[in-house]
């Protein structure tokens, strides 16, 4: 049971008749037009404007997580929003309901993986990471525990967005202990399993954000703040081209097909 | 009811193996590193990247959207992760659902409110924008209808925000005829009721999205998508610096002397 | 803007070390075991238990609403358990955000426009029922709006559900001015448009909450509060046969075959 | 990676031009008019209608979970609405996010240890009840872990709703081994840790789905329909009796007080 408090505080702002406040900035004066959308969300989590550096990485791994196509949480907005077009930002809602532990987390999965490997405290210092990296797939292997980050159903052997997120990393300055290790982790996977297993975008990400330093309970939310973008552009789509219907219809009649009347005079 | 359609399509995008295409261009080599993510969020509306003057504007009303310190969904998605802390997804999505008519649907309504008064096609060609601001508020009082993107309860005589957007806009080429129309709406508004009338974020942000030619029924997506952003921030300082709890106790406490057993004794 | 309250109160109820009251009863004494879960909805919003005979008719509204098979709410919680399924909880929440204007708003509609055509103190009184179903239909027509509860894709000439839900009103005494009413206007909308129209559910269920006189503002609930139950059922299924992988991999593959890199090709 | 399937299926049910049928019955000529919603919701789950005792004794869970006053899931139904009140499904929904592990969960909870602990093939046949409970609480201790069902913040000594449940289970033949079990836990439980620790009403109504042979993965499930109704109910208050903008209002003027520009000058 959490603890009562005596007063309730908050350093994201506050705002007064002719003052508006985020993370101690001057909202008009210090933030808009000053930085980007990105920038603005690193400032959320961190409390501060990022360098350049740290934008260039943030905002690269910010937009890779906005869009893939139609997923599941595309279609789900795309269905409510079939029902409830006076609610966009519920259909947007709904279909952020399904980014738990199947799709995003494992971008989470693979931060705490790299965070318990090598604590933040010992990064950068000379750690044996391959040794590091033989012991973590072998207690992965032990535990029969998949490895996060690893393995892709569409992308192989390679998953095209990784070496350009490494790249974007190193050419910023952030490529260090977790990066490396990460990539020494696939090696010795793919020397146990006898498979291709290609770090994903969400492996990537995950090293990355460890790069950061960002704390390991919030790296779900950068893939749910950027895939609210994403679902926006799905559902303006939606309103031009719609399949929402399309999909229902298609489903019912199947069932119908399968299961209806018909189907059992049929299997009679 | 929608119509059956032959085959379901999207210009979003698709991936293959060793390719991840969004709005025709290839996402690893073409987009990643080189745009942020509010450019990002632009193009999932446009289907473009935005010229640098486009990106400084959006951009500007993008972070302007994300943090307005404690609000109703900020409180909405703190409680909610109080109780489903494995879920941040289903937290921020929680606190989306509250961004309807009342708060976000105010920018949508200014925006509307501006089209159906200066449709697109004869913006920037001379229009008498003063006879179309009287006639506009003159509608309005008529139909007792509050003008949209007018007063703020907080933020008198001026929002602070306003000023600095408008600001924004104009240096990129971006103030015209909206924003033009917008400010004389709001001189009329004041003069037909005698009270102070600023034009506030969310109106500043609906004559901005008009310069754009943004679509009507998308604009509120923007406040959406930036919001998701802000709440993420909301729910890790709630992990740090936690008032879930606490705004519950005292709830429940006030009720129970107000409404419970107590004080139905007391009033006999 | 809603008005500042000296004191936060709730009829509703509160608990003490040793008691739990709901609705002014003792929850475990009076409650439990006394009345089955219709009923109790029933209590949460008018405050008091039902007699028997409005138990039997407002049972069956609510168990009507529960369950029609596949429909683009159950797809949702479907596609949003398979990547959340730790959380139960927000797939039934993304499946219930679609139920707006399109789909369940009809039977709020219907009361709406049944209220507006007899107010809730003529009914009963010997109005002119035929005469108000005539004028009624006719503001519909001039308007181009469509009458709520009216009209189905699927169950035509007779929604099977509507003859039952009126049957089961009048056993039970809860057949009055207002069900008449929907049924004329049907006739008035039939031979004014040429059209079979029958009445469907929602139009019957609308007909019948003003026969109890319900608030019109929550008449949408009774939907969502039923097909809540419902989506528990279709999740459990996708737990044993599931569907939303199989949905979504065929929706890809359509888009990349329609839209991919070989559609392309195939289009030269 | 779930499994490619060939056709999709669902045997909850379909629909025809006159006919609908639901768990292989008639909708309107079998289910309407002939069970209540706890037995639809029964059905929902088991695919068949309860016996009598059935139907007592799961209504009595439905209803206990229906309300609890003013929880934070209340107050989240309440604050989305005042943002969003054309959207009432959003309210709800948002309400629904947040019944996770830290509230609902612990009924999940109960029901997974006492099946673990007793397996449904073993129940009935004579097990040394005393031996598992035992046993249940000396590995709960060693892990360090708290038994799911037992303690309550507010309901000390006794939770009001346990032995009422417990009453209806029995009178109903529903109180078996695994009713039995739970008893015999807490007094392990309670010795081992010389604390009052009560079985409260989510353990109480786990182990009583345990009699009934719910699969574990779907008790949460319950809790969410029936906290569906409740929250119907707080929205409606809401719209007569509006706690969420002084909620609101409170808290953004006491972090002002604490954090502000006043709060910082205070402190210099």
């Amino acid at each position: 049971m959490p603890k009562r408090i005596d007063t309730i505080t908050s350093a994201i702002g506050w705002s007064t008749p002719d003052k508006i406040q985020v993370h101690g900035l001057d909202l008009p004066s210090q933030i808009l037009g000053h930085i980007n959308l990105g920038d603005m969300a690193f400032m959320q989590v961190t409390g501060r404007k990022p360098t350049e550096q740290e934008s260039n990485v943030f905002n690269a791994i910010a937009v890779t997580l906005v869009e893939h196509g139609i997923t599941p949480s595309a279609m789900v907005a795309r269905l409510t929003y079939m029902g409830a077009p006076e609610s966009l930002q519920a259909a947007v809602a709904a279909g952020l309901c399904g980014l738990g532990t199947v799709f995003v987390g494992s971008m989470e999965g693979a931060s705490k993986m790299l965070y318990a490997a090598l604590p933040p405290e010992q990064a950068g210092k000379g750690a044996d990471l391959a040794a590091i990296a033989k012991q973590t797939v072998a207690e992965h292997r032990a535990a029969r525990k998949i490895v996060s980050g690893l393995g892709h159903p569409v992308h192989k052997p390679v998953d095209p967005r990784t070496p350009r997120l490494f790249d974007i990393a190193a050419e910023n300055g952030m490529s260090g202990d977790y990066v490396a290790l990460i990539q020494l982790i696939q090696k010795e996977a793919e020397a146990a399993s006898g498979k291709t297993l290609p770090i994903n975008a969400t492996g990537a990400i995950g090293a990355i954000c460890c790069e950061f330093g960002f704390p390991e309970e919030i790296i779900r939310g950068f893939g749910v703040m950027s895939r609210a973008i994403g679902l926006v552009g799905h559902i303006l789509e939606e309103t031009r081209n719609p399949m929402a219907f399309e999909l229902w219809q298609r489903t019912e009649e199947e069932i119908l097909a399968t299961c209806g009347p018909d189907a059992a005079a049929a299997s009679t």
